[in-house]
């Protein structure tokens, strides 16, 4: 079907929400960890962190300053600390009710179950039960005229993963790490690998590397 | 294992670069159709587009002004369109080579084998083969200053999928759409529906929604 601007913009805001929430394909599935100055934390899954640039490491998150995003929002303003935490296969339940609109008072992490753990000279809290932890500082922040949402870019400057997860050419198994993707709003999906390409060069037709091939590091 | 920023900074470029291009988990793979004014097309794998609203339809798509993706920046600041097109499982090898650096003149439509489809009133070529395609207009566009990187709005004004693909709620379920999640710079992964969660209230414990029962829409 093809459906035009019109269309979307007639359509019952759930809906469209809905739609156009699963309109960039699979998306990422985070949950962010910040405290405010008094120490007093607060957990968001996102699935807006996009990948801005390797050196420096830069990730980029777009967070909507209205409803339970405010509070990370601010925490991060306040402290310039925030985690980024890979939501994997046993914390989806978890991770999703993070998003209920908690008061301000209330902790994500008891609320879920989920376990705060605290990193010596980090000022916001990583998830325990995450196979992968970023602990990021924020770089750059900007309100985003077009829809008010904000754009917040922070450097990697700690991370944790399993140590069987890292390839021997750097890249992350996010198999192994039990990583999920989001589609839309709430559909949560492991991945099935198919295949890893070889770098791309315009004299040579596609290669598809030995998937099995690929090594662990030690 | 447990690295710090000087461990990123001391690992070989290559590595480093496919290791953080892994931290942010499953990304989008999105072919981005543009063309320049006299009409020739280009055609560039990206997996950095992001949700940024959805009244209006925003999407916000990262692109490196080096490199290959330079020509597609090129075209979107010419035109003011662009297209995206969900990377589906029988297109991966084509999809991937486009990141080869073929020289301005080269279509990657025809070193590829994918087919340009041309809409009427819009001047982005859209993928033929792909199952989702969205006609995007530029709405704002800026050089990010940390590192050089831009970051280009778009609206969706007009967009194509398989009528058994929209659920009646508005998803999109993108495993009858094929479409193909990215690990990395080259992991291609199809999606396996875990769960779908209901709307989060904190009042709620966290609730899975009977999958089977999400109908699709006539």
């Amino acid at each position: 079907m093809r459906l035009t601007d019109s269309d979307l913009n007639d359509m019952p805001s759930r809906e469209r929400a809905t739609l156009v929430n699963s309109l960039s394909g699979f998306k990422s599935a985070n949950l962010i960890g910040t405290a405010n100055t008094k120490g007093q934390s607060n957990l968001a899954i996102m699935s807006s962190v996009v990948h801005l640039g390797s050196h420096p490491p830069l990730l980029a998150l777009v967070i909507r300053p209205g409803g339970e995003e405010r509070h990370t929002l601010d925490n991060i303003l306040s402290t310039q600390h925030f985690s980024i935490n890979h939501v994997s296969t046993s914390m989806i339940e978890a991770a999703h009710q993070t998003a209920a609109r908690y008061p301000r008072d209330t902790c994500e992490f008891e609320a879920t179950g989920l376990t705060p753990q605290w990193w010596t000279g980090f000022s916001a809290p990583v998830v325990a039960q995450a196979n992968v932890k970023l602990a990021m500082v924020l770089r750059d922040h900007q309100e985003l005229t077009i829809n008010g949402t904000h754009l917040v870019i922070g450097e990697v400057v700690q991370l944790e993963l399993p140590d069987e997860s890292l390839n021997a050419d750097g890249s992350l198994d996010l198999l192994s790490t039990d990583t999920v993707a989001l589609a839309g709003l709430d559909a949560y999906h492991r991945g099935d690998l198919l295949k890893r390409m070889a770098y791309a060069k315009p004299e040579l037709p596609p290669r598809t590397l030995d998937t099995a091939g690929v090594s662990d590091e030690p």
